[in-house]
C-alpha cells in the first residue's frame, strides 16, 4: 500500500483574514470543518467548512474516492486524517513567523541585567558571538558550541510555534553554513543571515570583518552554501539566505552599498535585515557617524537597502520622515515589543506606523528579547499599546489609538511576518494553494490541580467550558506557553510533536503494555510453580 | 518509630537580604549548605553554611545526634532529608508573597479584551462576581462555581511558588467562607476579605450590599468563621480575614468609616486592602465623589483607613502629596505592573514610591493580571520599569533612575510582600525563627531539545553549564514558569509538588520496575517451556 496522498485535517481552524486597511478592526476567522494537504508538496488543495459530523466526513471522503490510511486497495488514494478534538479545545493555527531572531545570542536568553543597547551589545553579545569562530586549527568547521545553540534554538522556537525564522548568525561563514544546513535538516522555513559588521571604530577586535570585500565575499560564500542545500532536481529548500548588515553603526559605507549591490544581482532580489532607531543613544551614534544623512533610515536608503524585501528591525524612534521614506520603499518593519521593554529602548508605536503604510510582522528578538516564543510577542505588543499613549503625550498622532487588540496582535504574527518576510501568499493563513504550515494547539480540558495531580501538565490554561471560541484564544494568547503547542508542520511535513495525538498518551500505553505483560508473565510462572 | 522531628534541606539556598534603605542595590544571597525546620511548627531553627560535602552533612548529623528517618532505634531524633540537587540545577527560594488577588475572578483569567478599568469592571468582572451568590433556595450555602473557582486558585497560585496571597473575594459570605476553608485545608497562608460595596451609584443591582450596616454585618460573619477555623487549642490557622472596602467609588463613607472602626476593635487592629489611584477616570470619579477631600489617599485617611497594616492596591497615579501620606500613615503598596498594563492604567513609578518611603510588594491583581505566577509580576516589574522614564520626561523624579533590577524585583515578591501583609519577621526569607515558606526551583539539567524529546518537560530554561547562580537565577526569572516549581512548603507542611523528589521521576521509575519484572518473568516462562 502507498503512503497517502493528502493529509486531511478536521476540526476548528482560526486565523486571521487578510485585509489591506490597517486600521480595520482585526478578528478571529473560526471555522469548523475538514481542510486537505497534498503530501506531494505540502500545499492545500481544498477545504469544506460544512463537514459537522461523522457521517459529513464519511460523504466527503466518498465523494472523493479516497480511503483512510491502513485501508483500501492498492489502487486506492489514501489519506490519513489529524483531528483538533473538540473536547480537547484543540484547534489549527497559521504558525507563527518571527522575523527578526539571532540565533547565536540564545544561550544568553534572559541574560541582560539592567543593561541598554550599547553596552548589552559589548557585555554580552559580541563576547557571546565571538565564541562561534572556527578553531584555529580547523578553520572550516564550526565550534561545537554553534551545534548545540543552533539546533536548540530551532528546536524551541518549533516547539513554541514558529514555523519560520528570519534569523540573524554571526560573522562567522561556518557556523552560519552550519544554522542553515540545521533548519534545512529540521524542516523549519527560514531566512539566514551571515551577519556583516565591519567598521573598526565601533566593532571588537575579535568580531569584525577585515574589510568590505570580506563581508561581500563571505556572505557569497554562505549565499552558495544555502543555494547547494536544494539541488536544482528535488524539491526547493525551504532556506533562504537574507543579507544583514548589523547596522549602521557597525558598518562602513561600502560594506552597506556592496550589500544592496549584492542583492540587486539577484532574481527576485534577495532579502535583506537590519536594525533601525532602537536606541536613542544608537540613534545619536549614527547621527554622528553619517552626518550627511538626514536621518537613520536616509543611511539606509543612500545606501540603496530599502526594498519591498527589506526587514527593519525595531523602528522605535521614527520620525514622521522616516516613516514616509520607509513605506514608500515598501520596506518592512518587524516589532519586538519584549526586547524593546526589556533593554528599555522604547515603545514602537505600531499603529502609527501601520496607519502610515508600513508593514508590520512581529520579531522575538532573542536575546533582546527574552522568549524564544512568539506568542510572548503578541502578548508584549498588546500590552506596551496600551502604555503607548502616555509615553506620547504630546504626539498625539503616535499616542492616539495605539491599542493592539488580542486579534491585531495575532495578525501581526501570522499575515503580518507573511508579508515582512514577503511571502503574503504561500504562509500566514489556510487559503487554497498556500503551504500547510501550522500549529495544533491544545488547552486541555478543565482538570482540577491538586497536591498531586496534574496540574500544569496540559499548561496554564483553565477552560472551564462556558467559554467562546474567541474567549478560548485570548485565554491561550494570556496564559498558553510550549505546552499548548501540540504539533508543528512546514509546508505539510511534521517538525515538531506529534500528528496522531500525544506523545505522552503512546509512551502510557506502553507502560500499561508492559505492566500486563510482567502480570500476565508473573501468573504464568505462579501457575507453573504451584500447579 | 516515630515521625522526624526535624526536616533538612540541603543545597544552595538563595533569598534577599534585608534593607532598610530603598536605594541600596538589591543582591542575591547564595548560600550552599544545610538548614532545618522543626516538624512542630514548621520554623527554621538553625542553618549551616558550612556544609559542603557529604562526609559534612555526616558530622552535622552526628553533632546534633540526629539520625534520617527509616533509621535509628526508638528513641532517636529523626530527620527527614530533603535536597536540592546542584546536578538538576535545584535551589530553594523563598515562597512568593502575592499583595493582591481577587480570587472570584480566576476565570475570567486573560479576558479582557481592550477594556480599561471602569468598563472592564462594568463588563468582564461584576458579572463574574454576581454569580459566587449562594442559590435563592440554599441561601446559606456557595454556589458550585465557587468550589471550583477557588479550588483552582488556590492549587493554581501554590503551584506557581505563591505560598501567600491576599485575596478578595466578593460580598457573599458563604462563598467567602469556603474560600477561607479552603486555603486552610490546603494550607496556603492566606489574608481573606469579603468585599464591601454598597455604594447604589455605581453598584450594580447584581452586587451591592444593601446598607453600610449590612457591609460590616457580613464582614463580621466572615471574620467569625475565619477565627473558627483554627480553636484556640490547636496551631494557629494560617488564615486571617483582612477588611476590604472595594475602592472608594463603589463605597458610601458610612462603609469606609465603619470598617476603619471595626479594624481598630481587634488587637493588633485588622488588616485592611482596597485599591487606589490604578486609573485617570478612576480618579475623576473619585474627586467628583468625594468633593471635599484633597485627593484619593485623603478619602481613605479622613476614613480612618490609612494604617501599617493597610495594603493599597497600584498606585499608579499618586501625587507627591499622596506618596508623603501615604509612608506617614505606614500604609503599604502592592505593585500590579501586569493588570496596570493590561488595562492600561499606567506606569507605577515603584523607585520613586520607595525614595519616599513607601513600603511596597507585588501583586498579580487577577483577573486584571493575566498570570496567577508571581514571576510574571517579578517580570513585569522589571519591564515597566524600563520605560516609566519615557512616561515621566517632565516629572525627573518620577522617571529618573526607575530600573528595577531583576534582584529587586525579586526582593519586592518575598521581602517586599512580607513587609506588606505586616509578616516581615515570620516570611520572604531564611532567617532563623521565621516561618519555612520556601519553593524548590529547579531549572533542570540541558537536555537538547528534539523531535521526540522531552523539550519543555522542565520547562523553558535552558541552562547550558556556564552560567554563575546569579545568571541561573535570571534565566529562571525571565523564562521560568510552574514547571520549574518541584515543591512549595508553607510553614513547614509541603502544599505542592513533592519533596523527596520529582512525580515524574517515580512513576517513571515504576514503569522500569514493571518493565522489568515483565521481562524476568517471560524469562523464567521461557526457561522452563523451553529448558
Amino acid at each position: 500500500m502507498g503512503s497517502p496522498m493528502y493529509t486531511l485535517y478536521v476540526g476548528t481552524f482560526i486565523q486571521l483574514p487578510r485585509t489591506t486597511a490597517p486600521d480595520e478592526k482585526h478578528e478571529l476567522a473560526i471555522t469548523r470543518g475538514a481542510l486537505w494537504v497534498s503530501a506531494a508538496d505540502g500545499k492545500i488543495k481544498g477545504f469544506d467548512w460544512s463537514i459537522a459530523t461523522e457521517s459529513d466526513l464519511h460523504t466527503l471522503l466518498k465523494r472523493h474516492g479516497w480511503v483512510l490510511e491502513g485501508a483500501g486497495t492498492r489502487t486506492s488514494v489514501r489519506v490519513k486524517l489529524v483531528r483538533a478534538r473538540e473536547e480537547h479545545n484543540e484547534f489549527f493555527f497559521p504558525g507563527f513567523i518571527d522575523t527578526h531572531i539571532h540565533a547565536p545570542q540564545y544561550p544568553n536568553t534572559g541574560l541582560f541585567g539592567s543593561a541598554t543597547l550599547l553596552d548589552w551589545l559589548q557585555t554580552y553579545t559580541f563576547p557571546m558571538e565571538a565564541s562561534f569562530a572556527s578553531p584555529a586549527s580547523l578553520p572550516s568547521l564550526p565550534p561545537p558550541t554553534a551545534y548545540r545553540a543552533y539546533s536548540q534554538v530551532i528546536a524551541r522556537t518549533l516547539s513554541h510555534g514558529t514555523t519560520t525564522a528570519s534569523y540573524y548568525a554571526t560573522i562567522h561563514v561556518p557556523a552560519t553554513n552550519l544554522l542553515a544546513s540545521l533548519a534545512h535538516q529540521r524542516g523549519q522555513r527560514a531566512l539566514i543571515g551571515r551577519v556583516c559588521m565591519d567598521n573598526p571604530a565601533t566593532c571588537p577586535t575579535t568580531l569584525i570583518d577585515e574589510s568590505p570585500e570580506d563581508s561581500i565575499q563571505n556572505t557569497e560564500a554562505v549565499i552558495a552554501h544555502i543555494h547547494s542545500l536544494a539541488p536544482a532536481s528535488s524539491k526547493e529548500t525551504l532556506v533562504k539566505p537574507i543579507l544583514t548588515p548589523r547596522f549602521a553603526p557597525s558598518c562602513t559605507p561600502a560594506a552597506l552599498s556592496g550589500l544592496a549591490a549584492l542583492a540587486k544581482q539577484y532574481k527576485p532580489s534577495l532579502h535583506i535585515q537590519t536594525h533601525i532607531a532602537e536606541n536613542v543613544n544608537e540613534i545619536a551614534l549614527v547621527r554622528q557617524q553619517f552626518p550627511d544623512c538626514k536621518d537613520y533610515a536616509s543611511v539606509y536608503d543612500t545606501a540603496g537597502l530599502l526594498t519591498p524585501r527589506t526587514i527593519l528591525a525595531h523602528a522605535v524612534h521614527f520620525s514622521a520622515a522616516e516613516r514616509s521614506l520607509v513605506a514608500s520603499r515598501g520596506a518592512k518593519v518587524s516589532h519586538c515589543p519584549a526586547s524593546n521593554s526589556a533593554l528599555g529602548s522604547g515603545i514602537c508605536p505600531v499603529r502609527w506606523l501601520r496607519r502610515g503604510g508600513v508593514v508590520v510582522g512581529l520579531g522575538s528578538d532573542v536575546s533582546g528579547g527574552y522568549s524564544v516564543g512568539l506568542l510572548e510577542g503578541v502578548r508584549q505588543a498588546c500590552l506596551v499599546s496600551r502604555l503607548v499613549g502616555f509615553l506620547h503625550p504630546v504626539d498625539e498622532e503616535k499616542g492616539a489609538d495605539g491599542v493592539v487588540s488580542v486579534e491585531e496582535a495575532l495578525y501581526l504574527a501570522t499575515r503580518g511576518g507573511a508579508a515582512v518576510v514577503d511571502l503574503p501568499d504561500l504562509i500566514g493563513g489556510f487559503e487554497l494553494g498556500m503551504a500547510w504550515d501550522a500549529q495544533l494547539i491544545r488547552l486541555g480540558r478543565f482538570t482540577p490541580a491538586g497536591l498531586w495531580g496534574s496540574a500544569g501538565a496540559e499548561g496554564n490554561v483553565d477552560v472551564f467550558g462556558t467559554e467562546s471560541w474567541t474567549e478560548k484564544v485570548h485565554k491561550w494568547v494570556w496564559s498558553g506557553d510550549d505546552r499548548n503547542v501540540r504539533a508543528v508542520w512546514v509546508q505539510g511535513r511534521l517538525v515538531h510533536g506529534a500528528d496522531g495525538g500525544d506523545v505522552k498518551g503512546r509512551w502510557g500505553r506502553w507502560t500499561w503494555v508492559w505492566g500486563l505483560v510482567g502480570v500476565g508473565a508473573a501468573w504464568v510462572v505462579v501457575r507453573r510453580v504451584h500447579g
